[in-house]
């Protein structure tokens, strides 16, 4: 196996911010000494029902929409730990980071269940689009809590701040300059039952034509 | 095709109620003029994390416990909508039911992120102890808020009050005589990006040799 290089991280970085302009997912592992998880990544706004398919079948983990701080502070969306007033909430000791990003869950309100692919790519690309243009986007019109796709608030400092997928997708976002609004999703192993190998991963995103990239290189470039 | 008779639902029911005292899964079809929806549906004690797996590769919805009135009550778990106190909750109108069951997400506190099938079977199986013993069994100890399986809240009379698949599994499981608290995951077909037809949730039931029930036939035998 061949030594892997800077330009290799350049490249890889390079190739997931085109992946994101053009609309398309990125494989991004966070880091071994935290979650350790490759989550599939894609741009809010884009996101298809087949999009959605490919996640739940591909990946298998949670369908979560992160946004920015800025955007979730202009719909008042809150960290639900803080929301939360239950005892359940309390001595949240995680072993990866000081707190978990999950703030609601929602559903488009034209959506039916809200479950199905087309319903969650629904409510998916409608919070891209507020994520777009968070002033002008009448949020609690357009919504309702709680849903079936769960929203993550991000870091304010991004990646100065926390180095979860929730941060790095919303980096990169902001490096492709897209809305600050992604979509993440927890690859998972079928044979182990734990989160899928960062070998494992790569190998998918590359048989995929997925630009697959290390937390580490886009902190180092986008930090 | 043969017509059904009053003893195909009859026997339907005994199958499925057979399925649940030993463990399995069965796959539950609410109603045509309801959510439209079949989940596939197992008591929650016994699931592993290849039955995790299985719900998220086979059937693809949202992974959730539902608990009895009785044993939320114990544990002091709201339902969601009325603990939220945000403009998102307000004029929550559904297309298929008053509202929804949704209440906490929880993890086990011994799982590492939650999401992988490990992690989930975990805080499910500890769901199954906890219904099973509610008077005895140390919630808040256990779990933490919010996590990656949504609990889910049934209404204190069941199917005399409400006919989601939350009060069907439940209300299979009193029948089963197995502690009430179930898995549900509503099957999603890959290629309409909607809910799987009744008709081929039927047949992988039957090619996964599955007991296969309409929520009418569970109303009409334990309603």
């Amino acid at each position: 196996m061949s030594q892997r290089t800077h330009s290799d991280a350049e490249s890889a970085v390079d190739r997931a911010i085109a992946a994101f302009r053009a609309g398309g997912p990125v494989a991004i592992h966070d880091a071994a000494d935290r979650e350790g998880e490759t989550d599939l990544v894609y741009p809010a706004a884009g996101v298809t029902a087949e999009a959605v398919a490919r996640m739940r079948n591909d990946a298998g983990g949670l369908v979560c929409v992160a946004l920015s701080d800025a955007v979730a502070e202009a719909f008042d969306l809150p960290f639900l730990q803080e929301e939360l007033d239950h005892p359940l909430t309390a001595d949240h000791e995680l072993g990866y980071d000081e707190r978990s990003s999950f703030s609601l869950t929602v559903n488009h309100r034209d959506t039916f269940t809200g479950i199905p692919d087309s319903d969650r790519a629904l409510t998916i690309t409608k919070l891209g689009e507020a994520a777009a243009d968070p002033a002008g986007f009448p949020f609690v019109e357009e919504f309702r809590a709680p849903g079936h796709v769960h929203l993550l608030r991000a870091a304010p400092d991004l990646l100065d701040q926390r180095l979860g997928h929730t941060e790095l997708g919303i980096a990169l976002a902001e490096a492709a300059e897209t809305a600050p609004a992604v979509v993440v999703c927890e690859m998972l192993d079928d044979e182990t039952g734990e989160a899928l190998m960062p070998a494992d991963a790569r190998a998918y995103a590359d048989r995929e034509g997925i630009p697959y990239v290390e937390g580490a290189d886009l902190v180092a470039r986008l930090g």
